[in-house]
């Protein structure tokens, strides 16, 4: 078990950290459903009207499931982990600000794709936003080790942590490059 | 009284999920007033013409206050439960999530009513959502006291709240019912 | 010094309703700026016609600022109210919610005034908002006080408080009825 | 070592009010991708056209970019003052509250500079509230000091942040000298 270096030994306050993080999280999840706009109709009074223009944003509204459900098991995960690190060193305070960059980042995301499902190029960006995020947890997973911050953590639980989320990285890796190829391989 | 599940003994920390809980509600709250919108004024000094097209938002304003009353009291039942349990296991994380992304909701069904109040098929999202939300509001009584985590919670006190929720959810599965029933049976 | 009601001791977490009025004054005071729409230009290089564009929307700016220390004034007076209140019982829930609703529904009324401020309608919701928040942090002392949440609270400094918000309701009342009559006593 | 002045030990609850920091802070740095709007394609099933709109959003990107870390870092140093100052005064909470209010009002900034990357005049706000940020700063800091609420921190640490804060002062204070000469010295 590594020593944590005495040069960063607490870069912020976790407590807040978090605060920030919940926060943030909690305003992409609600900020997803803005772009689920109430329909323009001509006859206010028709049913069959604003039932074909709901089933038409259909699309935008499994983009908000999923993407809420994303950002839920995120928000989860990240929870789990932070337990473990007794404190936030000043590269995992970058890594997680990167995280809530893309975190923050993502109801756009969602967006486009809920608006153009069909174009191959839509879910690039959403792809990418999904592997930038999970590829911060694992980095955090990672620096806490090197400096320090997992004191007392079984180095076996530590190296079955890390290969879960390595494995979840590589299909996700997989699936922008795949989202990529399919844009790029026309 | 049942013993908690040795598996499950705490899925995510109570209190970094009452902060999201607060947060989503909180911002949901707010949100429901983005959809009031500052009209157009042709004479942008008369009064006359502006209490015109204020007035004619008044059901938006109605639904603004309903709903900010839905999600009032539900934030404050919850607040109640949440003090009863002793743990927040995975099922009852994952309801909780789903009750989420319901109240994150909320605020599109609220401006549909808001914008379409007399056409019947407005309510239906808009019940709907408040049914999932109370369902969910069950299911957690429930399976928290499945699971173990409402140690010490007298058993009378217990078959009570869940008779009054489940009272709660056949009046609103009713409402809901009869919602569908006018935009189908028309 | 009154007895607490042994009915209602605490009707809800004293700091979880603290997080969700912190929530909705946070959320309120960002959302008024979501009103400033950046100007669209003919010339996108211009100076002169973004300096014309934004100089129209002077009245918005200050009436962003003017609300921003209006929402900030009154989370800073309900902080200082809190201390002293030691449980929240049931009517003092009810009133806070209502002083929520009302600061929610704030940046509408801001974005109104900041739209049209010349005209004289545009002012009555506005000052009517700061009244229906103010009397609620009136109701709120009368009632805290009632209701024996103000132990060890000494009657002289309760009565000059109340004086003091009580002579602000009345400064307040007078500003809305003068509003009023601007409008109908055209 | 000053001591604190007896007539304003503590303004406000410290707590609340980082509460309310981390959230307006948190709902400005999510805000700020409300501005970035899905484009709306003729076809919607053409790459081609919708890399070419993203990528004429370009500006907007990075400005989003750049104002995330801006609002990330200042968050950061905040969160570093804020340990060290015992209470909050008066003085204190009125600069807490420019800052505040200043930080709400980023995200207009950024969305203009995103929106208008070559008009010389966007960047003028843009600079201007970062200067009034890093100022509240620094003005927290020497007002901390004057009014006692900074007790057992060394004299030389304290020299030696108000000295990297001031070069900061001025570095951003000639950035917006010289946005403001771009702008009239045409």
């Amino acid at each position: 078990m590594n020593e944590p270096h005495s040069a960063s030994p607490s870069a912020i306050s976790k407590g807040r950290l978090e605060f920030l993080y919940d926060g943030i999280f909690a305003i992409a999840m609600t900020i997803l459903v803005l772009e689920l706009k109430v329909p323009e109709l001509v006859d206010s009074l028709s049913v069959a009207e604003l039932e074909r223009a709901l089933g038409h944003h259909a699309p935008t509204f499994a983009s908000y499931l999923l993407s809420f459900l994303m950002l839920g098991i995120l928000w989860t995960r990240h929870n789990h982990d932070y337990r473990h690190f007794r404190v936030i060193t000043q590269p995992m305070l970058i890594i997680t600000m990167v995280q809530l960059a893309a975190a923050a980042f993502f109801p756009f995301c969602a967006a486009l794709l809920g608006r153009y499902p069909r174009n191959t190029f839509s879910f690039v960006p959403y792809a990418g936003c999904v592997l930038v995020l999970v590829l911060c947890r694992l980095a955090n997973w990672v620096v806490a080790r090197r400096c320090g911050s997992l004191t007392e953590f079984p180095e076996p639980d530590y190296l079955r942590i890390r290969k879960r989320i390595l494995r979840g990285c590589l299909a996700l890796s997989a699936i922008f490059a795949l989202s990529l190829l399919r844009v790029f391989a026309r």
